[in-house]
């Protein structure tokens, strides 16, 4: 009844009361609202939208679901990085042993693949017996023993923004602002952290593609976070290509180990790098950007980075051996290389399709409860701008069997476009805006 | 994938074509497009509308994806009634037999109570025993035997249609004109007629109150009969005020009872015949309307029309005995009398209200799996523009306990305004539209 009500009054435009939220919080999370009635009443919000007081009504709403960290007795600073999704993006799994290692406690706290992008805890799942889930109170216990843990959202954690983010993810109903900030916020604020750094996507490849649109979702992320005393830093990151090289669950794990020992692509370094001095700026570790990108190197150098990554996959019953030898994750048996067929320059490395790309493989999920192929895959080398001749290789496809190399090949063709230079676009500085409680300011790296 | 690419196309105000209609079904049918990404698409679909070639082509498909009656070796005329659902609308229930006296052919296939209104399944099913679903088999050898069968749609018709019609009634997404069409004509274009009569409400209890979309409608289903070899014919009828004075399920079956004796109200009565007179002329049985009256009159006062809904509760299983005695039908523990407050005129019997109340009552659904208790709702037998004095009885609610007796007496004390006559505001002629492939005329009963 009371479900109906809702679905019809978003429907037709109105808007819900914060008791409202609440009451439709509760009628879901006890089953008297199915999951079919949530997802058209998900639909009617997406098209007819919320206003900035139901944004945060529904923030609120999903962070009462559950639980929240209490981290002060740890006695240092918490802080966290979140980022809106995109294809290739692993710097989370970088990020989080990268901080740690500089002495700054990091409960990472992940999603799953959503719409056509991957997600961390698909990533992290990939490493053989790596478990995502658990407790409260065991990730706490982590957290003190080694400053990192590297979770999913436990059924303690905001259990009504879990439901809806799998929800979405299921009925195209991912891209709208007010759900996007109010899922991040809800969860990120039950950290307890001292600051939060977000990575907004931005291009064609992001859920949000527009500047005006990624500021906005910038912007409504801050104010929810100061309404709770939690600083927020963003950063409009470019995602018109993939990052870095690799796109696929273990792929993506191999080129983060590679990352975390100073080998890893330029593209991506320069985000993690950026994205971790804030960070270490947001928690008080270091007091200017220079000092705080070489703390971050040095952590990278001397082998900290990768021991504390090692650290943490053995504390979460994974395999520690993937650090030494990445052969140890699980590895696809087909593989083919994807070769130019003209000399050019690469105009395009259309990110949307790789993602959607890597799905059709097998790599991502189509339904709620669909199992994922850790192995499939591609690793991308040719980026936008480079100059290309006939035949040379521009990435190689990793499958499950021929049909699947197939398909891959296929994909590579339609998302990697090599014409004339005359042709080619600008692409997306790297890193194009920081914003902060004081505004907007142009980075142009 | 597939599912989530559909759910994206008409979330961005796109189409879908003939083949992806039938690749929709059959995905939601074997069960990999799911409940939650069907009604995220209705919602969808029923904000951004579907074209009249879409109407068409998902017609086609909930048609196609079950079996149709084949009843030519019958050799008897065949017709049906569908009426787009209001609150006290039990018409079905005393049509199908009445027809039948009169020897015609009435495969009546029903639904169950879709938003505020009632379903005849439902009150079909408040007669103990009574079964509504068999087989096609089965109901095509109780047609041959008695000429009138009244059932649900079994698992063999549009099963399509089922499936969303209960899916749309969950997640208020009834009312828009391509899914009650499509809706009403693959069920009924499924049972092989000689000719369809449609009682289209009109007035704040109906799906569609505006007399511009209630004829669009009409038209719209007049034209897909056409393009089937199904002549249809539409009565546009009141429903800004129940029809009749039962509005609950075995209320509305003893009301039924005492119409098929001659008793009814005579609202109920003046649409009932109207609508038996199309299918009698339909159906070539009679060749003008004032005979086609004459006829059904008789079987009314000979009681042969009663002996025929008795024969088939026998045939369906149900008890028989409650044609004679309605007491047999199940009776509510409470009930009290709601008497006027003021002296003056009726001035509105809201007939949502009345339905909703029902429902809150226990009498409908919350859910797509809700039990109903047949025995409650009310017998209302004020009318717009009666006069009334204060202290005079206006209706009887009929509830399971105490609590439903107060929320009943709540829902008529917002359903029923008495007031000063200068208010009275114009009720809906009873019958106020014909429509024919010919064109529309007015009829002001």
């Amino acid at each position: 009844m009371l479900a109906r009500t809702f679905i019809e009054r978003k429907r037709d435009g109105g808007r819900l009361t914060k008791d409202e939220w609440r009451a439709l919080s509760a009628a879901y999370l006890s089953g008297e609202m199915a999951d079919y009635q949530m997802s058209a009443f998900l639909m009617a919000a997406f098209l007819n939208g919320l206003d900035e007081a139901e944004t945060h009504a529904l923030t609120q709403t999903m962070l009462e679901s559950g639980d929240t960290m209490r981290l002060a007795h740890l006695g240092l600073p918490t802080v966290d990085k979140h980022s809106t999704g995109g294809v290739g993006d692993k710097v989370s799994l970088i990020l989080a042993p990268l901080v740690a290692a500089c002495g700054v406690a990091v409960p990472m706290m992940s999603g799953r693949g959503l719409g056509h992008t991957g997600g961390t805890l698909d990533k992290l799942e990939s490493i053989p017996g790596f478990r995502t889930g658990m407790s409260l109170a065991r990730a706490t216990a982590q957290l003190e023993q080694l400053g990192c843990v590297m979770i999913g959202q436990s059924d303690e954690i905001a259990p009504l923004d879990r439901r809806l983010y799998a929800l979405r993810d299921a009925t195209a109903t991912v891209e709208a602002v007010p759900f996007i900030a109010s899922s991040i916020m809800s969860k990120k604020l039950a950290e307890d952290l001292t600051g939060l750094v977000l990575d907004i996507k931005q291009g064609s490849g992001a859920f949000i593609p527009g500047e005006e649109q990624g500021l906005e979702l910038a912007r409504t992320m801050i104010a929810l976070g100061e309404l709770h005393d939690c600083p927020v830093v963003a950063l409009l990151t470019a995602m018109d290509r993939p990052l870095g090289h690799a796109c696929g669950n273990a792929l993506e794990v191999e080129e983060a180990i590679h990352a975390l020992r100073g080998e890893g692509p330029s593209d991506l370094m320069e985000v993690t790098y950026a994205l971790a001095a804030e960070m270490l700026l947001l928690a008080g570790a270091e007091g200017d950007r220079a000092a705080a990108l070489e703390r971050l190197e040095h952590a990278i150098s001397s082998g900290d980075a990768a021991r504390h990554f090692q650290r943490v996959i053995e504390a979460q019953d994974g395999n520690p051996g993937v650090v030494d030898d990445p052969a140890a994750l699980p590895q696809a048996p087909a593989s083919a290389v994807f070769a130019s067929s003209d000399s050019g320059v690469v105009l395009e490395v259309n990110p949307r399709a790789v993602g959607l790309g890597v799905i059709s493989m097998g790599g991502g999920r189509t339904r709620m409860d669909s199992q994922l192929d850790p192995a499939v895959g591609f690793v991308i080398t040719a980026k936008p701008g480079m100059a290309v001749r006939a035949g040379e290789p521009l990435a190689t496809v990793h499958a499950s069997d021929d049909s699947g190399l197939e398909r891959g090949m296929q994909v590579l063709g339609n998302a990697i476009r090599v014409g004339e230079p005359a042709d080619a676009a600008d692409v997306l500085p790297l890193i194009g805006w920081r914003v902060t409680s004081a505004g907007a300011e142009r980075c142009d790296s």
